[in-house]
């Protein structure tokens, strides 16, 4: 296997050295700046002890999941009916005991690995809308061709690290079935790391047998090459569907995320500091049962906290309390020792609009300065997770590559201090011709693709457009020059297959 | 003069009230968080001696200032021509000698004074824009009641806590005679904190004068009630209209901030450390000057740095490197000992679209997580400050609503951990109707009247509005329901003849 996966030279190194023409590699972030804390040590401890009171006194269900309760039973937690009752710590001390503190997803192509965890930060599509939307033709419901753009785009982006998991609902194909070939577009058009499918644990264990195929099943063996969002139904449920799925990839020794998804004032109580504590309890469950099933299988632990309107019920994003959430959680992940995962750039917006620009900044930001490893929805997000929008995700990949230049901090080098340039200029007289400026110009300052800085006259004169109609040319042009990265064809051919003859071994299906 | 100050009851107390009960008053926010540090203190320490030697082996210019080479020479300065080396450490021994580290701009209505320095944020309106934007009628030139709505919309706010200055030139009045029109039309139609004239220097003695009429001469001998904004002429050089106009306020002991205005790559050396030391050092001899003339005047340190696109030196905003001089210079100004002024809602965007979001936003992290005392173009600002728009306006002050709950912090109180209710709820019930929910929705979260946060179907049938178009709809409601606090009529009557015997007193002039 690992004979065949290795390139074979002629078409493919021609379209290897096209793609490192113009696709410049970005592996991952790394973050030299400390977070910012919301909270002192001592309210951190604050919200780790309510959360073991919740775990101890209240306990978490496990629907329909029988397995678990057996496995947490034997780990000596008090189980009644559904309802597991943790004594104080247990579950703190199973996943501090094995799951690692980082670890690393292989990519198709080895220059796109990820480290999650430490000082990492990943930038990941958004992830599971049923509509898409472009400024052509309007929201509609998602296709496979469309889940196929966005694995392009991501791949084409210098700034989004992963090739992400269902960048939206392939609603053209059965629900059943569909997941291959989400999960082909993602190995055979990108390169970079991928989410496998959890809407049922054959379904994850299909996730796995398509990796193997393509990595080697001893590269699988070894290596995280999965990685999966596990959702719990908060507040305080885990659901056997998402639990079966997670099991499945640990027992593979893949990596999940176990995310509680909170929508504050109706899964949790409204304030932050409850928020806060009920996510950490739900996902030390189910990160517990994760290091149960597999001791030392890579575990993320997961937040995604919305508020709401309190008035409608409906959820709203880019505000105030879910940033302090974040933060929060952040911080509490780090005392944990766990990767994790939160962010994006979230809105309830339905267009690319001013709305949805400020809504994502809001979250983007705390996901940043928290310290957040792993960011999915950091890009394309619109309407509270229902739409993809391809010029939302253009204008989202453009704030992710500011986050680049910011998080190396300020340049101290003798460069960067530039004080030769100072003692060698007058009061008075620009830099613009003074040689450091010459030497420096090219990579001085971030330079956005989208943002129009031209004068009035000359954006007027060039059709007074918005953002999103410039994003609008950015994502066709994309689109049109993106070649896939080299596949062996005999990997190609045996995924093919693969897929060919699971499809016609059982009826479609819509559930 | 106190006396006919005093509030005379009738239509004046019923107008104070009908404002108690539409407008929340916020005199202005306080951050309960430790800033983000983008430098250790070593490394602020290196941009402090950076500073230094500028100051002392390249020096600053002051044109057309004989006062100030004198008042330099005097202190110890090496002055040659208009060039003033400063002996190491001179400067910033002058200010921390005497500059207050906070002082207190007292308002018209003393309920909205504001605190300059500690964790006070004072959040103000752009400031200098020739043109004004609104949807209705696009961008055209400002006039004076474009003028006297933005000081309506400002007061009407309650997430703005100053009136500002120049809101928008009034470019239907006369260059020489519009400042009486701008410092009435604060002084009148509002009562929150405002700026002063700075375009000349006795333009700046005719508002300390119309101050004077308004406030009592007593009360502005003994207080600040006027804040002024002075630029230097980077790099290095300051000028005499901007310096007259400091020492006019100074000598009246009111405030003003000296702020390098800094495209970086043009008027400073393309980096992040070399804008810092920069911008430290202009600022530092500015602030020197004015402890000159006045020790103890209150003085601001200001920083206004925008990155430019080196292709076309247009400038531009919202990039990660004014960020980190932003987060750079606060932390610099609290090693001072003085208040500090940057940030804003900045933006090179034409429209309220996207980018006027994403790169506003991009701004207010930064000036709110570093820690800044006063935000000038906290509102309005578009197309790099030559605009004002209306709608942005609106959209800008809803993030700065945002930001009042964000400072507080995380509630740790019994209330805000709610244990109590995780308590009194089964794992799989919402916490909808929950007695903690029921006595916390109205307060739970932020509320932004202007996010549309409902369904597709909702918004769409609602005339699938943007939020800018949403906006439109709110800065008109705000103007037509406006009313002007009340003012003793006596006082209106003075200040109305002053300006018309000041206006008689020498014909119009356009410089």
């Amino acid at each position: 296997m690992t004979e065949t996966r290795r390139r074979s030279g002629g078409r493919a190194a021609r379209q290897a050295a096209r793609m490192h023409a113009h696709v410049e590699r970005v592996p991952f972030l790394t973050r030299t700046l400390a977070p910012l804390a919301v909270l002192s040590e001592g309210g951190l401890a604050t919200l780790e002890g309510n959360a073991e009171r919740i775990l101890s006194e209240v306990g978490v269900e496990f629907h329909d999941a029988p397995d678990a309760l057996e496995r947490f039973a034997g780990a000596g937690a008090d189980v009644k009916g559904e309802r597991v009752r943790f004594p104080h710590g247990l579950c703190r001390s199973l996943v501090q005991a094995t799951a690692p503190e980082q670890f690393t997803q292989v990519a198709r192509n080895r220059a796109n690995d990820v480290v999650f965890g430490g000082q990492g930060t990943i930038f990941a599509p958004a992830y599971g809308s049923p509509f898409v939307r472009d400024l052509d033709d309007g929201r509609r419901y998602g296709t496979i061709e469309d889940f196929r753009n966005f694995v392009r785009l991501a791949n084409a982006s210098p700034w989004l690290h992963h090739s992400g998991g269902t960048v939206c609902e392939p609603v053209d194909l059965p629900v059943n079935k569909r997941h291959y070939d989400m999960v082909a577009a993602h190995l055979i058009l990108g390169d970079k790391p991928f989410m496998g499918s959890v809407t049922h644990p054959q379904r994850a264990r299909d996730t796995v047998d398509m990796a193997r195929i393509v990595f080697g099943a001893d590269v699988v063996e070894q290596n995280t090459v999965v990685f999966s969002l596990i959702n719990a139904n908060s507040p305080l449920v885990w659901d056997s569907t998402m639990l079966g799925a997670a099991q499945a990839y640990a027992e593979a020794n893949q990596a999940v995320m176990m995310t509680p998804f909170i929508l504050a004032g109706a899964m949790s109580p409204a304030t932050v500091a409850a928020t806060a504590a009920q996510t950490l309890a739900e996902s030390l469950a189910g990160m517990a049962y994760v290091q149960l099933v597999r001791p030392g299988a890579p575990v993320v632990l997961g937040s995604f906290a919305s508020s709401m309107s309190m008035q409608s019920g409906a959820p709203t994003f880019g505000t105030p309390e879910p940033a302090l959430v974040l933060y929060a959680m952040a911080a509490l992940a780090r005392r944990l020792g766990v990767p994790f995962r939160s962010g994006g750039a979230l809105t309830a917006a339905k267009i690319p609009d001013a709305q949805a620009a400020y809504e994502s900044a809001n979250t983007m930001q705390p996901t940043m300065l928290g310290g957040t490893n792993f960011v999915l929805h950091a890009a394309g997000w619109l309407e509270g997770g229902l739409t993809m929008g391809y010029e939302k995700f253009v204008l989202d990949a453009d704030q992710l590559g500011m986050w680049h230049s910011f998080a190396r901090g300020v340049d101290l080098s003798e460069n960067g201090q530039a004080l030769d340039a100072f003692l060698t200029n007058e009061p008075g007289t620009h830099f613009l011709g003074h040689p450091h400026t010459l030497a420096n110009f090219e990579t001085a300052f971030y330079r956005s693709p989208v943002a129009d800085n031209s004068s009035f006259e000359q954006w007027e004169s060039e059709g007074a457009n918005d953002a999103a109609q410039r994003a609008n040319a950015q994502w066709k042009r994309a689109l049109a020059e993106y070649e896939p990265p080299p596949l062996d064809d005999a990997i190609r051919e045996e995924l093919d297959e693969w897929i060919e003859q699971r499809k016609a071994s059982f009826p479609d299906s819509d559930v």
